[in-house]
Parts: structure tokens; C-alpha cells; sequence
């Protein structure tokens, strides 16, 4: 037999697109002994975290829930159920995760509609209306936080039109719990999804979903049955509910993470938690400004966790991520799709949106940028200041 | 806000269908530090996940990698991939998890034939010829180690029946995996699944895969796009190929669990875990023989690691079952389906597999019966060793 040697992951600071850095104690909880999947401590614990995933959204929505996979598989778990073949969805694109959604859409056999914005910008209700007009649609689906663009999507006019026409609202919020407000009642939201590894600083496995009452019985007038067995949320309910029928084995130990998780984020409280990521989003950008860098998307609407850049000019994007991570142990994240050498992600995301991780990675960045001789290294930033520091002390 | 207390479970000896005991070395692999789906050590980790999964699946296959959700997810995975709408898929039916076969499989838009045999019993070849030869399948659908009736399904001479009608093979070997021989080179298994939380001995979350190169052969040849993106396998080859092309954020800490679950089969060995597994069920057996309980599938087809056995006239299943957990933290599983309220699923997988847990069970189940007055307390069992060992040191 081949076997290879025991993990030994080196430390990092996830400062790129999600995973981000999971607190120690989230860490610990993952650890605990494994119980069955309905032994009655473990009903209990789903029960909490439904409770706690109900506060996180704001929402009273009894089919809240976590998805067993990924954000992704958030993604396709709402537009499953909410989606019968020939159904017209209209799906808002102005980055990465909106194409995705109307790919996963149109494997669904919906009838796409695509309202297309540039990246990096974001989606007024003038957009939308006339599409809306023409297509008819069932569903709008639309990306609350772009994780390819750094764009912060408002949603709360927008589902007011969505809502007018008859439509029922989906919104990926992937990126955006947590770090940001989302109100799922309060701005009428009808399936939403996001990820653990993001502002909820869990290790990624879960997808947290909740669906609105209009959307369960959008679900209950089907006339096909949802084409994914392991993502149809009628089965779920019945394992989430009162009757606690097996559906299938859950993921027991991300749960006790994801558990953790949201403890650490509602004893913080969300109005904390938001300003914690704005502050430090604030921090980034003055930092990132003195030595000449700018973000990519839109004034106005930029996300707090996650902070698209330009790479300056003649930088060697590849070569400067590659001595982030080996020298400082610093991830970021390079641009996507139309970003693809062009632009760096900066999450500041969940346990990684902390003050000395902003100084670190400026420091880092400008200290990278001196020795290619690039355009950014000016000296008034923190790098100047711990260099100095450092040679003082040399 | 309302923030509950935090995890902390009740320690339990699972001798349920899944999950089982988790190995300690796997637990501490579980907490350790998260890093990127794309940093290199993430990738190599990958590597090694994929090599030690085919040492396990005993095979070649290049398309071997873990789907990041649970077996029932894998199971999915494979048919989804295989199954265009209108295609036709023959799949066997003699418990619940051939019935959710051929459920995956209709909802895929497959022409189902379903062929039958009574719960607990196994197929013969002469079982499948007549079906092949009518319904000309493109995918013949079976389950090695049907986990609601403890049947142990022979795979090889149903393979070649299958290949020379021109189908494909898909095993659903979630239970199967690490406890029983599992060839799938030598008998031509074109897809396969299995699950992390059974004879692997891992937490539930990920569903390692397979698929021969014939299999992608003619998911290559497909005319429609696989309707899942979250477990199109041509999008995951880009990820866990060479390009390491974005898909969705892995689940990283995970993926550590399994690497350890894995290195502890091969540190033990193939042929030395199977044995173990054959080992614990004979002892098991003649245990349970002691105290009047016979096992439920067919004689010479029963598992080693899921043994479903009939519970004796007059006994309650579930009194039983709760006194076992929360008496002596026990856990066994009760019947699905038909054998609801009949039947005993005894598990005895992976970490949990180990001749301490044999005696333990089998003694607190002859104490049980005995204080219910039920039939089964002989005074010949463990049980009573235990006992009269116990009163001698009182």
C-alpha cells in the first residue's frame, strides 16, 4: 500500500474569496464525538441552528435550513425547487455567480431570461422592469454580494418591482451574510442561499437556504417532481420537521461547526458584526489608497468583505499572489472570468475581518510592489512604517 | 439575541447504518487549520485523496475523487451523469436504496424498469438476463450492500452479464466500501459511489466516486447537458484535473477527515480491514445465535458490517432501542420500509468494528430482553458472563 503522510496544512491568513480563517473555536466543535443522525441530541442541535439561521436572516421563515454541500449547491437547491421545466426565470448577470445561476437555471429547463450590467456595477430597477415586462417570469434571481466583482447588489427596491409583476424573488447571498444586512422578511426575499465558509468563518460543507411561505407553495402546486432527489426541500422538511423521516445521513460534524459558528456571530450581534466588517473594509481601502491602488467596482457599491482591486499597471498578478502565500502565508484571491489578471479579491470575511490582518496585508502588498519596482510603493503606507520599525531594531 | 449553549454531545458507541465511530486521529484531522481550495498544499492534498481512493476502489480509473456531499449525493452524482431524458436504465430493487435508485433515476427523465426481489434476499443473473434482454437498458443500476436489509449482493457474474448486453454497471457501494472486497477494475464496475461515515470511518459529508474511462466515454457522447452543475463530472475533471479550474469552494477540512480516514484503512490494510469486518460479524452472530436473534437477509448473502436481524415476538422495538442509548449510549438502527418495526440494524463499520463493542451490545441487549421478560434472555450469552462477573466483584 501506498500511503502518503499525515495532513499538516501550513498556516495561513484566507484573505482571498472564501475559505476564510475559522475561529478556533469553530474549529474545536468540528472535532466533537460524532452522534447519529437521529439520535435526539442531534434533532436538538438542528432545531438551534435553524433557530440561529432564522435570526442570521431575519427571518421567520420555518423552512430554514442548511443544504448538505457547498454554497453551489445552495444555489442549485433553490432554483430546483423553485423551477419546472418551460418556467421563465428572469436572472440578473453582472459577474461570475449570476452566469452561474442562469446556467443552473437553464439545466433546469427554465426558459432564461438574461438583464446583463458590466461588471463591477450593480442593477437599478429600471433594468429590470422592462425585462420584466417582456419575459414574464416566474423567478428573478439576482447575486446580493458578486464575489467576482466586489459589487454590492440593493435589493429591497428591486424585490418591490419583482413582487408587482407577480414574481417570486431569489437572491444568492453567498458572500453577503453576515458581513452585510439581509433581510429576508423585511425586504420580501422568497429563497435565498449562502455558504459557511464566507462571513459565517465555518469551514465550507453547508449552504444555509430559507424559503418563504409564497415560495413553499410555489413548491406545493409542482407538477413535476423537483428533478434532485438529495436538494428536493419536500423531503427535507420532513427530516427538518416534526416528523424527522431519514432523508439522507447529514454532514453531523460541519453542523456542530456551523452551530459554533453562528454563536460566535450572534453573541458579537449582526449590527456589530456588519460594523466590524465596514470598519475594516474602510481600513483596507485607506491603506490600499496610499500606496496607489484603487477598487474595481462601482462607488457607492462596494462590498465591506470583499474587495475587488486593480492590479496596478506592469504588476505581475501571479508572481506577487505566489510571494504573498509563500513568503507572509497570505492568500488572496485573482480575478475571474473578465477579471482574470486584471483585478485582486481582498476578503475581510467573517474571523478573517480583523484590523491587524488589514495592516498585514498592505504591508505585505507594498512591500511586494517595492521590490518589483512598481508603480505603488510611496512610502507613506504601513509598510514604510514597519520597515522602519524593523531596522531600528536590527 | 437568542444564542444557544454550545455542542456538547453525549458520547455514544454507533452500532447504527451510519455514521459510525470516528477514529481520534480522523477527529484532530477534522479541526486542523483551513486553507484555500486553490493553494498548492490544498491541490496536493487532493492528489493524495484521489490515489489512496483508487488503492480502496481498486482501480485505475483517472475519474476517482470525493463529491462534496453525502453518499446519497454520490448516488446522484453517478446517475445524473449517465442518464440523459429517455434513456433506459434497468435498476435492482430488494430494499430502500435501489428504490431511491430507481427514484434518482426517473427524476432524470430515465425510462425506469425496475426488477424485484423480496427484501433481504439477493439477485441472480438469471434474476437480470430477461430484463436486460427486454428493456435494452443503457445503464443497468444495482446495490452491492443494501443497508435497509443487510443483503450482500455478488457483483461480478451480474457485470458480465450486463457488459455483454451493452450496458453500463452503476454499484451503489456506499455500505459496501471498506468493509467488503470492492474490484472495481477486475469486475468492470463503470460507476460507483460510496459514503465517508460507514466502513471509512469518517463523519458524513463527502461521496468518493468513480467512473471507467467507458463510462466517461459516453457521458462524453451526450447530447444534453448533465442536469445537475454542482455534480456535472465534466466540470469537476477540471478541478481535480491538471487545468485546477474553479468549480465550487471544496469542502477542505473534510477532504482532511477522509485523507485519515483512508491512510488508517491502508496503514491496516485491505485484506486485514475486511477480515476484521468478517471477524466481529461471526462474533456478533454467534452472540446474538445465544440469545435466540436470527439475522433477517438471506443465509450466505449477509453482511458483514449492517446486520439486520429479526426482533424477537412481543418485543418493543423502540423501548429497546432507547434504553440501549440511553442506558449504555448505544446506538442501533431500527427498520426501514418493510422491515419497519421488525427488524434491528446492527452496524459494525469501519472504527466501529472492534470486538469490546460486539460484547457490549450483544450483553446490554440479553439484559434488556431479560428485564422485559422477553424470550430471548438464556443465561448462555456474554451477558450473563458479564453479569456473574459483576455480582463476584459486588
Amino acid at each position: 500500500m501506498n500511503v502518503p503522510s499525515p495532513i499538516n496544512p501550513p498556516l495561513r491568513m484566507l484573505l482571498g474569496p472564501g475559505p476564510s480563517d475559522v475561529h478556533p473555536r469553530v474549529r474545536a466543535a468540528l472535532a466533537l464525538p460524532t452522534v447519529g443522525h437521529l439520535d435526539p441530541y442531534y434533532l436538538r442541535i438542528m432545531n438551534e441552528l435553524q433557530q440561529m439561521l432564522r435570526q442570521v436572516f431575519r427571518t421567520e421563515n420555518s423552512m430554514t435550513l442548511a443544504i448538505s454541500g457547498t454554497g453551489s449547491a445552495g444555489m442549485e437547491a433553490t432554483v430546483v425547487n423553485l423551477i419546472e421545466p418551460g418556467d421563465a426565470m428572469l436572472v440578473c448577470v453582472n459577474g461570475v455567480f449570476g452566469g452561474r445561476m442562469a446556467d443552473v437555471a437553464v439545466r433546469c429547463g427554465a426558459n432564461v431570461t438574461r438583464v446583463e450590467r458590466p461588471w463591477g456595477e450593480v442593477f437599478t430597477t429600471d433594468d429590470i422592469k422592462q425585462a420584466l415586462a417582456k419575459s414574464k417570469p416566474k423567478v428573478v434571481g439576482i447575486v446580493m454580494a458578486e464575489t467576482s466583482t466586489g459589487a454590492w447588489q440593493p435589493i429591497e427596491e428591486i424585490s418591490r418591482i419583482v413582487h408587482e409583476a407577480g414574481a417570486l424573488l431569489l437572491v444568492d447571498a453567498v458572500t453577503a451574510l453576515g458581513g452585510v444586512p439581509v433581510e429576508v422578511d423585511a425586504w420580501q426575499i422568497d429563497a435565498i442561499y449562502s455558504g459557511t465558509q464566507k462571513c459565517l468563518g465555518c469551514p465550507p460543507g453547508l449552504a444555509p437556504v430559507s424559503f418563504s411561505s409564497q415560495a413553499m407553495e410555489a413548491i406545493g402546486r409542482r407538477r413535476t417532481k423537483v428533478q434532485s432527489w438529495y436538494l428536493d426541500v419536500s423531503l427535507l422538511a420532513s427530516y427538518w420537521g416534526q416528523e424527522r423521516v431519514y432523508h439522507h445521513t447529514a454532514p453531523i460534524n460541519m453542523t456542530y461547526a456551523l452551530h459554533e459558528a453562528l454563536r460566535l456571530v450572534l453573541e458579537e450581534g449582526l449590527d456589530a458584526c456588519f460594523a466590524r466588517h465596514h470598519r475594516n473594509h474602510l481600513a483596507l481601502k485607506a491603506g490600499l489608497a496610499a500606496i496607489g491602488i484603487d477598487f474595481a467596482a462601482q462607488e457607492g457599491h462596494q462590498l465591506p468583505m470583499l474587495n475587488a482591486v486593480t492590479i496596478p499597471p506592469g504588476v505581475d498578478d501571479k508572481a506577487v499572489r505566489k510571494s504573498l502565500l509563500e513568503r507572509f502565508g497570505i492568500e488572496i484571491g485573482g480575478g475571474l472570468g473578465a477579471y482574470s489578471g486584471k483585478v485582486w479579491r481582498i476578503g475581510l470575511m467573517g474571523h478573517s475581518s480583523r484590523e491587524a490582518n488589514v495592516l498585514a496585508v498592505v504591508a505585505a502588498i507594498e512591500q511586494l510592489l517595492g521590490e518589483a519596482g512598481g508603480t505603488a510603493a510611496t512610502g507613506v503606507g504601513v509598510a514604510s512604517v514597519c520597515q522602519s520599525l524593523s531596522s531600528q531594531i536590527a
